[in-house]
């Protein structure tokens, strides 16, 4: 294979031509495929369906405390979700609450709570000048929303194979007192697949900010979504690394079993310092009588324990890594050697994270839309919608079948291909 | 019977000794019983749990429409629950989303939004010198938590009989731009059970607010909560009447499903002006991807449609009738003729709303708690926790037993005698 930057112009424009040719067949099969948005498929939805049928008219409805989960009560979640979730997020059960079904939710609840009242009793943010988060690019666009929001200014922080840029992450937080959060989906991170390395998890927890209400948003949203059997990440314990460095309450992690039982008829939970739970119980009195308590009775007798979350989660693993690998296999088989568009290989979480030549990202998603390939829009994946190299895109292979993934991700590969063609013939 | 106001000091005294002896037999009795939260019973949690069959792993998932309740999407709601949420609130289905499991929270979002980003793009109101809301009292302590929680102004609003007193009401929103909402409970109002007339309900709907961010929150918890069926109360649609004032944005409703499925595991909506819906979709949106489907489908399927809403609540009305009974008779058989207090007997919803003589009501409570009867505290049911007259008791009757709602409400007027008697003398 022949690097599209070593040929010449007459070399591109008959490659052109050929993939026009190719471009314009696709143009008639009228496909409708959708690779936009980190759904599970179809066959993921039969997984859980049996949990369906752990409670019904006939269970014992009370916790294993005695506490009638039909009645209002237990703020903090019934005693033994928070156990589930906890081992989960390989924390304390007193250092969980469990919420609805959104960790979503539960990040925008933080933030604006941290806009009207402040941070465990600091100034409102909405009575700043000016709150900045720094967001590790590219990531997770629901985060951005947020903070766009709420008007918070969005600071890029590039993301490296083993985390964000801490060189960077440091100067900022250490120095400037208007910093104060940060965007991090730690493991097999949303969309570039990378797991923060334990150098990385170290550094975060010995941040001396700036900021006294400084505050690490760990979404760990695919803490136990590996795809391998055999090759898994794992990342340090944040929580206990800011406990030893001294910062016990600079961390508010976030988990959901949104992508284990079902999107949006989930549970989900906050885990934090017992100093930060307490403020969060206080406020969140305010805010609800209590969150669902037969979903989350539902969830723990259906999972039983951590080892039942793991079993489960090997049932998406196999429906879902032939997708992944569909998409692989082909970037691999048509992309390699031509340098122009880089990829990793994720080992878990749900998207591959694609960067074509500087510029070509538009284009290229542009280009699938035509053929009826909807990818997640390009820029998405930075604060304000912007890739300022206009290169990321990001791939999300679970909710289509594989054969329709394999399809999509030919498609893809050919838009890449003429968007790279029509990038060097630009530029000549 | 003697009025107390009637009695001689000697007589005053005499019954003194007589009540204290009674007392001190009840202090040996050990009673140990709650008439504090509104809390369904065990007896009524029974009534839904049919429900929880209705949806089982042989369920078609999908919503009429076909679309899948098990994954993403349907921020507002699926079409069947919609239609439901809206038949309940008498409001078009276009008019309603349905939410997570608490509509106390949907009120917290929506003063939080405001607070944060204004009312379909007014000035925030954390921008503002002054925000203040009117609190129609005796009312429900957890919109006043609300209210409070912002640093939002109370400013107390009398309640009477027919509704709140609208000739303040009016002269605080049309003429005080800082009146930025107010709170309702306008059909078996909490605690107080009484229902606005239709000359309120045209009344609110004819505010010329002179703020355009004013909202009447219209917390209609206990819209088809009836007591009985002979005698139902029944209030004008206050979205009608609001367009026809040419007010169409100026209310927001809220209703769920927390004491007619179960408290903490119902579903909740809000309706509102087609605009403001946009607005309030537009906001939802940043904050969460969706609520809980599967639960609105199973709500759906297990009540059907208004028909199957009533039917239920008939269950409840038979449930919790005698209990409020229990204690109205006791009232009016105990208290009748002494004029040391006055109730309403309401014919829906919650509560039974106790006015004692001014200064008694802390000492009531507090004698009670003393012989194991717990209530709401009082001033609960006023802005900051402080009734002016010390007069307002709310009883919640339906945890207990009728049986032990005999017993609480024994206790009840004993303690209203003594801490009367006590008053007196006090005077004298």
């Amino acid at each position: 294979m022949k690097a599209y930057k070593d040929m010449t112009k007459d070399e591109l424009l008959t490659l052109k031509a050929a993939l026009e040719e190719e471009y314009k067949t696709l143009e008639g099969q009228g496909l409708n495929l959708n690779m936009a948005r980190g759904k599970p498929g179809f066959s993921q939805l039969a997984f859980s369906m049996p949990m369906l049928d752990v409670i019904n008219s006939d269970s014992d409805m009370r916790t294993f405390l005695g506490n009638d989960t039909r009645n209002y009560g237990d703020l903090d979640g019934i005693g033994e979700s928070r156990k589930l979730m906890a081992d989960m997020m390989s924390v304390q059960k007193d250092n969980v609450i469990v919420c609805g079904n959104s960790s979503l939710n539960i990040m925008y609840d933080m933030v604006s709570r941290s806009m009207t009242h402040g941070v465990n009793g600091s100034t409102p943010w909405c009575k700043l000048d000016k709150v900045s988060f720094l967001c590790p690019v590219p990531g997770y666009d629901r985060h951005f929303k947020i903070t766009e929001f709420f008007g918070i200014e969005m600071i890029n922080i590039p993301l490296y194979d083993d985390g964000p840029d801490m060189d960077l992450v440091e100067k900022y937080v250490n120095n400037d007192a208007s910093v104060k959060g940060i965007w991090c989906v730690p493991k097999y991170s949303n969309p570039t697949g990378i797991s923060y390395s334990d150098e990385v998890v170290r550094r975060f927890a010995n941040l001396k900010p700036a900021a006294e209400d400084f505050r690490i948003y760990w979404d760990n949203a695919y803490c136990i979504h590996h795809l391998y059997e055999d090759v898994q990440d794992e990342i340090l314990n944040i929580l206990e690394e800011c406990e030893k460095a001294g910062n016990p309450d600079m961390v508010y992690l976030f988990a959901s079993t949104s992508k284990i039982s079902f999107p949006g008829s989930g549970i989900s939970a906050i885990a934090s310092s017992l100093n930060n739970i307490e403020h969060i119980m206080k406020q969140m009195s305010v805010q609800t009588i209590g969150h669902d308590k037969i979903n989350q009775l539902r969830h723990s007798r259906f999972f039983k324990d951590i080892n039942g979350l793991h079993e489960h989660m090997k049932l998406h693993a196999n429906a879902i890594r032939p997708k992944f690998e569909a998409v692989l296999d082909t970037l691999e088989a048509e992309l390699a050697g031509l340098e122009i568009g880089s990829w990793i290989k994720p080992r878990g979480g749900y998207f591959i994270s694609f960067n074509s030549l500087p510029g070509c990202a538009k284009n290229i998603v542009a280009k699938c839309k035509a053929l009826g390939v909807v990818l997640t829009g390009a820029g998405a994946t930075f604060p304000y919608g912007k890739d300022p190299e206009d290169s990321n895109i990001r791939i999300a292979p679970t909710f289509p079948t594989a054969e329709e993934m394999r399809q999509a991700a030919a498609v893809f590969v050919l838009c890449v291909k003429l968007a790279s063609v029509e990038k060097y013939l630009e530029q000549m």
